[in-house]
């Protein structure tokens, strides 16, 4: 009974990205603990970049100074 | 002290449902459990079909699968 | 669709008491929602006294001071 | 590693204000914890008013009637 | 800037697979959204068979009469 | 309403600290916000080291590496 949340900025995730997300954590479950998809449910959630903060400042605010959360 | 949040696929909850599940909720803590319903605060969290995976497909997908979460 | 979480003071709820929360909260997505219980998970959370604040209090400290959250 | 949620009615929470509250949560986890701020995240989740429920009622209907979350 | 809660049953799982959960989700968002690992968080909460309920049952009750939630 | 859930690592928080978090918290929404105390809830949660995952790994590893969340 394996129940997920993803937390994430709203930064142009495309449903296709989401479906992704979806299909290889419930992939994961499956693979490491044997879980039925049936019972594997995932939930992704997109937060305003007003509304999530990281060192004490508005990602918004970061963002615009060109920090970003991309991979080096 | 309870808090409770509850979270639905966002395909057509009405104003007057909610209050239902906020009533109900709240009655079932007061009942089970006595608890004060100043002291119980209830959350209603609506989730996009695109945000909701079950077995590994999004819910949009599945509805238009005519697949629903009907009780049988 | 339905995921629902139940955050509580731990204060001697008893397995029978869960269960009553679980079924209630069950039949309560299925009477309102017409949800099938088999897509409905119900997660009960207990949370330590000196864990739960309110009105900027630990609830231990205002159990110690004979303030409890049952119903008048 | 704190990660911190922040649910509050929506009714008007200005940018500044969230602004205040993501800085004012992270000093918090710094000067109690001596957190590094680099490993503090706090997300701020807006609920409409039909969505959060009080003592069995939902907001929406609580403000109607003149009662509010001011502090008096 | 993901965070990622993962409720899990608690039903022995160990130290490596709650590794190799870890290290898939994050290699998730990182492949699929090209999410920096140092901005990914990931939280796994284990629950009481007692505390989890399933079409209206506690899954304790649901194992003893043989019923897991292992793949077919 | 505010609810506050407060996520952190299991490594030696005392009751005094946690006094501390809550108050701090509670005192934010009402100076910001200028929300009723009786009406906030925080909820402060220790995860155990093996269950916190940062850049793909176990904190229990990173500690074992002398990585702390210390502020510099």
């Amino acid at each position: 009974m394996p129940y997920i949340k993803i937390e994430l900025t709203r930064e142009g995730v495309t449903r296709e990205q989401k479906q992704r997300l979806i299909k290889g954590v419930t992939d994961l479950m499956s693979d490491t603990l044997n879980k039925d998809p049936h019972l594997t449910h995932v939930v992704i959630q997109e937060i305003d970049l007003d509304d999530w903060g990281y060192a004490g400042e508005q990602v918004s605010v970061l963002r615009e100074k060109g920090i970003t959360a991309d991979k080096k």
